[in-house]
């Protein structure tokens, strides 16, 4: 699948990831990765301006599912099973990017790995691995 | 502190979490632990009436913050540097409860884990582990 | 299948487990849970008496995989897939024991949790998360 | 420090990692990362010839330590807090080798992850991000 068919397929069945006004997207995808985008809003920000960290888990939760449609097609019932997340640095009160990158894709289980960014900067922000598990057809 | 003194603290420093209505209550503190409840609500879930991966991070993030503070006092800058969390079941379309036992108290750094249950079960629909680092006065 | 069981079924699968002198035994069997003990002994052992990393890891992961083989039978070729650690105290020069409770076990994925103790102590001295695949048949 | 400097050092301040044969070696050592070897030895392989996880995750320990020694000098007590590793494909019956990447280097925490690959190929086998406490002076 392309980003936009991602995208597009994301829309229909996940509307409600929107909530409060779109703020997630999808900046390009590759074999086995995927870069997206969480735009620096209200709904994510805690006080003096920083982004919460479930907000961080979310995005890097869509940068592996976007990843892993571009590389298997539309599997809507692919669940999370695991995350772990390290909070590394404050990021900063601008939008954020995520780049993931499949280090596994089995039958059953896909396994990535996922750096998070503040836009403009080569510090990590914090940095992912997550597993999904793939329902069997 | 008491469950009511940091509720009053949290209320306080970061009125953001309650954003877009309050649901994030405090059931019960205890020695290294803290029972804490998510109401079941629009923003938090995902099709189908399921509570969204993001929300239940952000509610075991919640139940260990609750159980430091009442275990060591009002620390606003203790920050979380590691979670992980493991997804075992579909929660249910209700409130969800999570309890924070707390493994580690030490100078700069406090271990938990936080099992998370939906109201009216006891099986357990996640469990996350969390490092938070403490600062040093 | 009783402790029993599981030992000659690991001393007879595994015998390589016990490489430089029997080390490790199943102190108890319980539904969805597991006790076991690792005997102090210098090949786990670090400068200063301390029990190592890694065979602390070993020992979470070989109480796992006898909870799981007492609950669901003799299945070899369940592997661990992920496992977290946090080290928590140091260990004393003495046996160490781990608690493994199953906290999920599904027909693909099997998930436990394990605390370990310093045999004669009731502090936890690390804490371990781990998920097994389990093969289909 | 050179790659000969921790070498030295390890040898010096923990000879009983190599107990039963010198079996861990370092390759390089680079600005925040580092190279290391574990060679096919039979008290690294479980039956059927595969390396066993115990020995993957203390290779992984072991380039952490590596990389943080190169990079912060002789700290003999910095610590290791949390390991969360996932176990991607066999290894195959040959020397590993694993590649540590510090992705935090911070006063109190120093964070890094590693890749591990079997000899001679390029898929990642296992995957590990690692945790470790740096004592104040």
């Amino acid at each position: 699948m392309t980003a936009r068919d991602v995208e597009a397929f994301l829309d229909s069945e996940f509307p409600q990831m929107q909530h409060g006004g779109k703020s997630y997207g999808i900046e390009s995808v590759r074999p086995l990765g995927a870069v997206v985008r969480m735009d620096f809003h209200d709904k994510h920000v805690r006080p003096g301006g920083t982004i919460s960290g479930p907000a961080m888990m979310g995005l890097a939760d869509y940068a592996m599912y976007v990843a892993l449609l571009a590389n298997i097609g539309p599997v809507a019932l692919a669940v999370t099973t695991n995350l772990s997340i390290n909070f590394l640095r404050k990021p900063a009160p601008v939008d954020m990017l995520a780049d993931c990158t499949i280090i596994k894709l089995g039958k059953r289980l896909a396994v990535g790995e996922v750096a998070l960014f503040s836009e403009g900067s080569d510090e990590m922000v914090s940095h992912a691995v997550l597993t999904y598990s793939i329902p069997s057809e």
